[in-house]
């Protein structure tokens, strides 16, 4: 999807305040009608999103700033939490997060959830990706409170849906925060002997935690 | 401390980014002889540790900049560690926090972590000092980098020793990761439902996380 962000007015100010991917690419002149519509979309995204915050945010809202109709942003996103995964570029999308993580059953769901986060981060093509996502996240501004209440939303929300526990929404809110603490420690602040463990090591001992947290008691 | 640390040039400049506390301060008129020698030490001191890092500093050096004997910086202060928690003007102190925690034996180790966590940051007074430092550290200037080698250096390493493990410093990290993570949930995102969750709840979700970090298998 993020091909389709051209450089461009948006990618140079960046007055949302929003990470953004820099890419080589093409030249104004040869891009095609739909990946303007599609760029009108996504930079229309992203000054709505941090206007009036993620919850504030209606798919309705970004076809009128963008000047398009609502089904030709759903035609070519699909729901606002899509927008919002395409506007940001993030490199992963609750839609299949949560269902991978969950799948097989709660017994070794913790040690999933590890591995999904660490197969994330220790791809070199995605790791750019989500510093950039952590450092938005990391500043505190306006844009760190959309992404903060996206992820709310969509993805502790949705796990907690899916553990049917009474406090489901606290124990993924307590993973969130331990996979949060262990990003800036290893990939931020490159904090020894954290940094430098292999993966395997850290799955081993955070995966624990985070089955304590998901299903313990 | 503190108190000794009066407003002035490097209270409005902040040139080396280590974030200081903001007080009424004494008059310059008022100052006595001592006040500014200490005040001259802490300023001496934050340029040094902006300078070299934490690692690269030495109370020779500060004593220097400052153009004063390194006796009169120990005589003020104390060793290094000392120095950077007055400079900084920390809320926690390594040669107490680490001590109670281990107080007591093993047992409750994590348990005990979690309360002296929770005991600083639920603290009005402290609260927003911690914010400060939490801030400095996420804002991955240099500033930062000198926190967390004094983190590494003083706090990790220190528990490290006391617990007498082949991984101590990795397990020490551990936790530090997870407090990390904790505290930018509850107070800097103020995510729910961990920033409104009572500190009780918390500490018995966290505790034998930090438990196990310590002392688990």
């Amino acid at each position: 999807m993020a091909g389709d962000l051209p450089g461009g007015p948006s990618d140079a100010a960046e007055p949302d305040g929003f990470p953004r991917r820099r890419g080589p690419g093409r030249p104004a002149g040869r891009r095609s009608g739909a990946a303007d519509t599609r760029r009108l979309i996504l930079d229309a995204a992203r000054s709505e999103f941090a206007r009036a915050g993620y919850a504030g945010t209606s798919v309705r809202g970004i076809a009128r700033t963008a000047g398009v109709d609502p089904a030709l942003v759903h035609h070519y996103f699909g729901p606002k939490e899509s927008v919002f995964v395409a506007a940001l570029d993030l490199p992963f999308d609750p839609d299949s997060l949560v269902p991978d993580v969950l799948a097989g059953g709660p017994d070794e769901m913790g040690e999933r959830l590890a591995r999904y986060f660490f197969a994330l981060w220790e791809d070199p093509e995605i790791q750019p990706r989500l510093l950039a996502l952590l450092r938005t996240v990391l500043s505190g501004d306006a844009a760190a409170g959309v992404i903060s209440d996206f992820m709310t939303t969509e993805l502790v929300r949705r796990l907690a849906r899916e553990l049917d526990a009474p406090d489901a929404l606290l124990r993924a809110n307590l993973c969130g925060a331990q996979l949060m603490g262990l990003a800036f420690t290893r990939y931020v602040l490159c904090m020894e002997p954290v940094a430098s463990t292999d993966v395997d090591t850290l799955v081993a001992s955070v995966g624990p935690t985070l089955q304590r947290y998901l299903c313990g008691d």
